[in-house]
């Protein structure tokens, strides 16, 4: 078994951070790649050693496989940890890594391979007992036996230009009587925008759920599910609020689901932590999405219900050793919720908000977990992904976790930029997430920018409250000055826009 | 029942922020009160008003109970919360508040009375099955009736000067021949050093443990345990490090000495958040020897294992609600180590340390849990408990939690003054801590400020080592900048000793 004593870590940010403590905890040695751009980054600083592989462009240095391999062999070193995004699913990488004798602490690159490729993925668990999204995978473009399949589907089905993209020849179909007449519509819109009027069929899931379930295997074929992580607040089609467990599946439909996702991870006689992502309608009805072969940027959710420490598990996983638990074995307390904090602006369609943090200051205390990869004065780069931090929360139920959440997110000091910290406000206190009735539709159906906007009146209207209040009473003077800046400050940070 | 709007802590610090923090999450709001010499304390900043109540001698602030009166009368608050120290434990003050109609967060005044007292809390506990250390009452002053008590009590037993003080007068005596010739000294000092020779016997407690176990008791009766925290390493007898659950403990004596926490609190009637004090031999024998009639500074490692906001539940007891849950619903997971950040030299006897933070940067990551009132810049001031913060942390297993609170002191970055992290560190790598096998004794068995000294040669060496590197091979050049101007400062900081 090979004991590692030293990783490479090929990524930045928070995650990069992440790595480091429990390879520290581990007592295992550290090196950071930084591009040029950061230069002055916490992944840089935190490090047992840091080399500078090159220019902010990804592609010449956090892409760079010749730079990273050629550090470890200057730097002598074990194991590479790709992190998220970056190489972290590029079997190519994985494959060069493992050719010149280091470590990839990951999967095999033909796991990688197989379930970064949809039709392969759906080969190889259609053995397992993993339910798929109803449909045909053939073209089609004859109304009768397309209501012959919509039928054996079941209503509402989704029929979808096969040359498509963009929503182009895409109809929803609620029942057999308008069947016919939107198929033709589909048809002809398909063969006028991409000249080719076949089409696909499948189910239209309603009021859809991502649910995704993290697995752990062994290089000893053992693999177990840690439980699901419930990822359906989107915006731009990426997650925003992740929290584990989810607040809607029951015991039995959970433990069908992570049946189904070990069977997935069997499918590729897979090793290392990876998550297969389900969609979930109305009726708590599953379907195979894709399974992601590192780790998931919200892992922190799972690791706090179930206690495990999910790199270190990684690593041990890559030196060889076996998983310490069985299926049996686990289970999980409690409830967590993870917050993106992304330099975005949430009253502008979410675009990048790229600047210095002029003030920046963390919250604190019970059930709070920050994992970031800045501190005050520096600057967010404009080459890499605006993430800025997460904020994990963690209580005993889903109710005090979600008060915890916004006693966190009040505490979070930040100017300078935007962040989506108050969009998570507004979700958290709408009743469709309090309920637990949302699906990934959310921002489409309750989110507007003017749902801040009402926000920053309240904030106007705050002001003038403790400027009255300050005229008449005098006695808590420094406090509400002190008030009085914060609230003006944030109120011109709004009137800018 | 009595639905508590607004609370004022009469408190300051980490602790003041602890409760606020709480009040938050349940949508409750809260006034500070401060000293002059607390102005730009984060309590201050953090609370929904704050009121300047007078000149730093507590006297004249913090435990002035006429101006934190007048002040909850003035911002109409219904409730206060005195945290731990200052006026927390002072029957008088609570009885005062609630003469005011202002709810005490905490228990009645007879309560605190009765267990203020070693007398009547003894004589109150006496119905219940609580174990006392062996001993008698009253003042003896016969040879042969002391030796007859001794055998009755078993050897060791401890024979201490009734008037006595600072040890004068104390003999331990291991057996009976040497008890004759043992009481006669002792009465011989105690003669000499008091001008009276009577003794009293009790049974010398061999490598004492410190453990505690966390009561909650509502107002109808109902009470239970959370377990208990052990708290053996102690400096000046005050606690540095507190875990919870003890490495020592079995279940059966866990629940023996839970079923005496109980009964104590029992004895008095107790409602609110307290804590039952016992002395626990290496033979797992309990001693009961007071208890704490408020919420305790380590409050967070039972907070960690059992997932229930202690502060909240005082909260909600305070207004009259029934505990949610009975001893048997109650469990706890995982392993917690809480590590006291004092502004104390480990190295110069603890004496405090005070003065600016100039760097201040807390840990973060999975399992950390870190509760402090300061930040970068700010002065520790003079007058208070020299405690900066309390660093939590959280794992799966006690060996998991000791590395993870390494790798948090690691990353602690404290410069402009000296702090107890060093101590801290060593305590975690001492064979003794790490097998469970210490007791309170630890800092006179093990530990001499050389201990530390050693480190700061390793120091010197590590600059040493980066410096010839640093000449040698000038490729992660940046990286080497920074670990040297790190370890200068570190060394210098060290050199001015």
């Amino acid at each position: 078994m090979a004991k590692i004593k030293k990783i490479l870590i090929a990524n930045r940010g928070e995650i990069a951070l992440r790595i480091m403590r429990t390879a520290h905890e581990m007592g295992i040695k550290t090196v950071a790649v930084y591009s040029e751009a950061d230069r002055n980054a916490l992944h840089v600083r935190y490090a047992d050693e840091a080399v500078c592989i090159g220019p902010p462009p990804s592609s010449q240095s956090y892409l760079d496989v010749n730079k990273i391999i050629e550090t470890c062999k200057r730097l002598k070193v074990d194991a590479i940890h790709p992190g998220y995004g970056f190489l972290s699913e590029n079997a190519a990488f994985a494959k060069t890594v493992t050719d010149n004798n280091i470590i990839f602490i990951g999967p095999s690159p033909e796991a990688i391979e197989t379930m970064g490729s949809k039709l392969a993925a759906k080969a190889a668990v259609a053995k397992y007992d993993v339910p798929l999204v109803p449909g045909i995978e053939k073209a089609i473009d004859d109304v009768n036996e397309a209501k012959e399949i919509a039928k054996e589907i079941g209503y509402p089905i989704l029929i979808k230009a096969s040359a498509g993209g963009g929503g182009k020849g895409m109809r929803i179909v609620e029942g057999e009587k308008d069947f016919e007449e939107q198929m033709n519509r589909a048809i002809s819109e398909a063969k006028s925008a991409f000249g080719d009027g076949s089409v696909f069929i499948e189910k239209f899931v309603t009021s859809p759920k991502h649910i995704e379930f993290q697995i752990l295997g062994d290089q000893h074929g053992n693999i177990v599910h840690l439980f699901e992580r419930e990822c359906s607040i989107q915006r731009r089609h990426q997650k925003v609020i992740e929290e584990a467990p989810s607040s809607c599946l029951t015991p039995e439909v959970r433990e069908a689901m992570g049946k189904a996702a070990v069977g997935v991870a069997k499918a590729c006689d897979y090793y290392g932590a990876g998550t297969v992502e389900f969609i979930v309608d109305d009726k708590l009805n599953f379907y195979f999405l894709e399974m992601n072969t590192r780790l998931q940027v919200e892992h922190p959710v799972t690791e706090e219900i179930t206690g495990i420490d999910l790199v270190k598990e990684q690593i041990k996983i890559a030196e060889g050793e076996k998983l310490p638990f069985n299926q049996e074995d686990l289970s999980f307390n409690g409830h967590a919720i993870e917050l993106r904090v992304y330099a975005e602006d949430p009253a502008n369609n979410f675009l990048p908000d790229i600047g210095k943090l002029i003030t920046y200051r963390r919250p604190e205390g019970p059930g709070v977990r920050v994992d970031d990869g800045f501190e005050e004065g520096m600057d967010i780069p404009i080459y890499y992904d605006p993430m800025i931090a997460k904020l994990t929360v963690y209580a005993d139920t889903r109710q005090k976790a979600i008060t915890r959440a916004l006693r966190a997110i009040e505490e979070y000091e930040i100017s300078g930029i935007e962040t989506t910290l108050d969009f998570c406000r507004y979700v958290l206190q709408h009743e469709s997430f309090t309920s637990g009735k949302f699906d990934t539709k959310f921002v489409d159906h309750f989110f507007s920018p003017d749902k801040l906007k009402q926000e920053s009146t309240e904030e106007e209207n705050k002001i003038a409250a403790v400027l009255a209040a300050h005229v008449l009473n005098n006695q808590s003077e420094k406090k509400e000055k002190q008030e009085i800046e914060r609230s003006v400050s944030k109120w011109k940070q709004r009137a800018r826009k």
